[in-house]
């Protein structure tokens, strides 16, 4: 069977998309995903990595046309992309795409934020490109899946590239050629190895890949020519970052079956696998009063296996690493009831109280279990046992966050970096990205108080 | 066996090198790569990508404190790194290691030179600077090579990310565990795939790998952390875009055997695999005279298989379509003995008597034949024959350029564009980098002769 032409359908379908195409559904879940990707940029904003990047970025800065989001800083549009995707990813707090793990905003809405405030692109149209990126990505993702992420890709800079290129193309208005040199140019920077996991670095990946995708666009704008399959070619994205190319997720459907509408976002500020634990000893906590969890003896987990590899972590020393750590987000959980930001901090991480009860804290891997399940057992002090079983976790497709859920999380981490008042004007503006014309003003809106204060 | 801690120990030697560590022999080779890099940067300086990339860069760009090589133009740091990068190699004229088909100094002097222009490093730093990133790029490459250049990619960009951090980490005095998270930052950036062969893209690589190695190494820097084991981890670079790894390659003899020294410089500017095609056609245009090459009824060339997995255009249609043909290089090496960056323009690869020879030359691959030998037949009209036999290629580290074969290489692409007194002077001052204290008196020396004129 010889292989479709991947990429020169799928940037015609790209360039040939009109607003009207997507259902008011789709663009309902993109919306969403807009709100959440918010929400975690601006919580993720003082995190010690933007600070170093933006003081790397200092002397290579262009025109400063965009708002970093969440800082009172401007860089040039794509540095502001970087930074925008290295935030909304470090506290291990956005959306995902539970086909494959990508986190789709990061790369997308990073990189059209920026964008849009620097050219003048209205909310609506922004909108439109960022469920057309999130859906390139994806459907990539789901070409690929899951021997290029087994193999080690961090899907979400791999594919991301190639979303953020999509969606900047779309906006800017490439015509067909032009955004097979953009797929192209995006296939030839994708990267981003899981070896960076528990380190600043691993939030570069979305960062980058916003940053790289839309300056492919812009080249590819620009007349740098590239090739026309960089997805299927010989040489191209799918055979050479992995072994399986299954080109039908890419080009069954386009248009009809949306995986932009299957985004999901993260009820608690770690990586996904380790949901079920924490939704399931949060509700023990809930059922039993914390009284009892101090007679707690040990605690047994039956989880996929994928939630060992992945955090697999068992004596975590900084909050970053707490992220990587089944036993100490189970710990935290009994013991607080916290899965949001303030339960990975290196403060909380070397609480002796949870220290203690991570060390009771053991797993066990059985292919049998679901991703999105988990059996907690206790054993406790005077003998008896108690058994919670999180059929799909908080956040899973089957038990969405409701837009109350969504709005309680962005407003309990936004609060923390910008201030109450400032997080409550933000996040209704935000609800209402299709009637925004000028998206300074929501990325002005975004300033802590303190800075617009001084300012 | 274990893995050995290799990014921990290539940092370890890279931070801790004297420059007195380097031999005059070393340090003469290196002098010998430099200058051939400057003259095809000032070759490709104005070929139409270079102003393609710079009017896309326009919007973003940095407070311009580097020269582009070879033009008008100024830019940031790391978008003149990006500009060098693509300039010098979009002739496909630059420097070869042999060993793996690097193209060492694009990714690395394209890095340096806008630095220390920017920063005030002197040449003689500078040039002990691009020895150990030329080193670095080089022995990552041997590990992994051939299997990760059979995957599909483009080694130039992959490995040279690498020795672009490692240059620039030196050069600007990182620590060691500063030049672990460099040289990871590179890992995870590591990218560029063969399918962009034969458009612009291919040169976009070694731009892109001095861009993000120099960024790796500033992001290091600044404090943004990275793994300690990007290299040779897990889930590491040499995993990941190879299935194998031979990490002696990167330890043993550090610092006494130097890959650095094993460089060689493109006679013809295309894919080395053609050089002895086009070598022992213009030996056999000498030998034969012009008059008997219009009498050839057939050419046959018997060569390694990668000639023509590489360089199998049968028909190009433009200049650098031309680079990718060995059938267009041999017809225009025997009939107009040319193999410079005029044999490879639009205008030649479409004349009629060149397509006329074009079409009578056979290509048969065997794997006994080195990549550095060919043995040509020509069939006449007559029905006699003529056979040369290349052994080793003009270029090869058999056969080396000498110091005036390089200058005349020098002069031959740098009068073209900047003038032949510009280049003269350009030339001289290059060999006596080890004497410059500021570079920016070397980038202005390039600016063409017309435009220092008007400025």
């Amino acid at each position: 069977m010889s292989t479709p032409n991947v990429t020169e359908q799928l940037a015609d379908w790209i360039v040939n998309l009109k607003p009207a195409d997507i259902s008011a559904e789709v663009r309902a879940e993109g919306l969403r995903t807009f709100v959440n990707w918010l929400g975690c940029a601006v919580g993720g904003a003082d995190h010690p990595s933007a600070g170093h990047a933006i003081s790397a970025i200092g002397p290579f800065c262009g025109p400063k046309t965009a708002q970093v989001i969440g800082r009172a800083d401007r860089l040039d549009q794509l540095h502001a992309s970087l930074l925008n995707g290295i935030t909304s990813h470090v506290l291990d707090y956005d959306d995902t795409h539970l086909k494959t793990i990508i986190h789709p905003a990061g790369p997308v809405a990073s990189a059209l934020v920026p964008l849009a405030e620097t050219r003048g692109i209205p909310g609506d149209k922004l909108l439109t490109a960022m469920i057309i990126g999130v859906e390139v990505e994806c459907r990539i993702g789901n070409a690929v899946y899951p021997d290029h992420y087994d193999r080690g890709w961090h899907i979400t800079g791999t594919a991301g590239v190639f979303g953020a290129a999509a969606a900047v193309g779309y906006a800017i208005g490439l015509n067909r050629t032009q955004m097979q040199w953009a797929l192209s140019l995006a296939a030839t920077q994708a990267s981003g190895l899981r070896e960076m996991f528990g380190t600043m670095t691993k939030s570069f990946h979305p960062g980058r890949a916003a940053q790289n995708g839309a300056f492919a666009a812009h080249m590819a704008e620009a007349g740098f020519d590239s090739a026309l399959t960089g997805i299927e070619g010989r040489r191209g994205f799918a055979n050479i970052l992995s072994d399986k190319q299954d080109y039908d997720e890419i080009l069954e459907g386009l248009g009809t079956r949306w995986e932009a509408a299957l985004n999901s976002y993260k009820p608690y500020a770690c990586g996904i696998v380790i949901h079920p634990t924490i939704d399931g000893c949060q509700q023990l906590r809930e059922e039993l009063g914390p009284q009892k969890i101090e007679q707690i003896d040990a605690v047994e987990l039956t989880t996929h296996p994928l939630v060992l590899e992945l955090t697999g972590k068992t004596s975590p020393r900084t909050g970053l690493e707490g992220k990587f750590s089944v036993y100490h987000s189970a710990a935290c959980a009994l013991l607080r009831g916290d899965g949001a930001p303030t339960a990975f901090t290196d403060e909380v991480v070397n609480l002796p109280a949870v220290v203690a009860l991570r060390g009771k804290v053991k797993a066990t891997p059985d292919p049998a279990c679901h991703e999105a399940s988990v059996t907690i057992r206790l054993q406790m002090k005077d003998g008896s046992t108690v058994e919670k079983h999180v059929e799909r976790a908080i956040g899973s497709r089957e038990r969405p966050l409701s837009n109350a859920q969504l709005e309680e999380k962005f407003l309990t981490q936004s609060a923390l970096v910008i201030g109450q008042a400032a997080s409550e004007k933000l996040l209704e503006m935000a609800w209402t990205l299709d009637k925004i014309s000028d998206l300074g003003v929501l990325t002005a809106a975004s300033i802590p108080e303190s800075d617009t204060a001084e300012a």
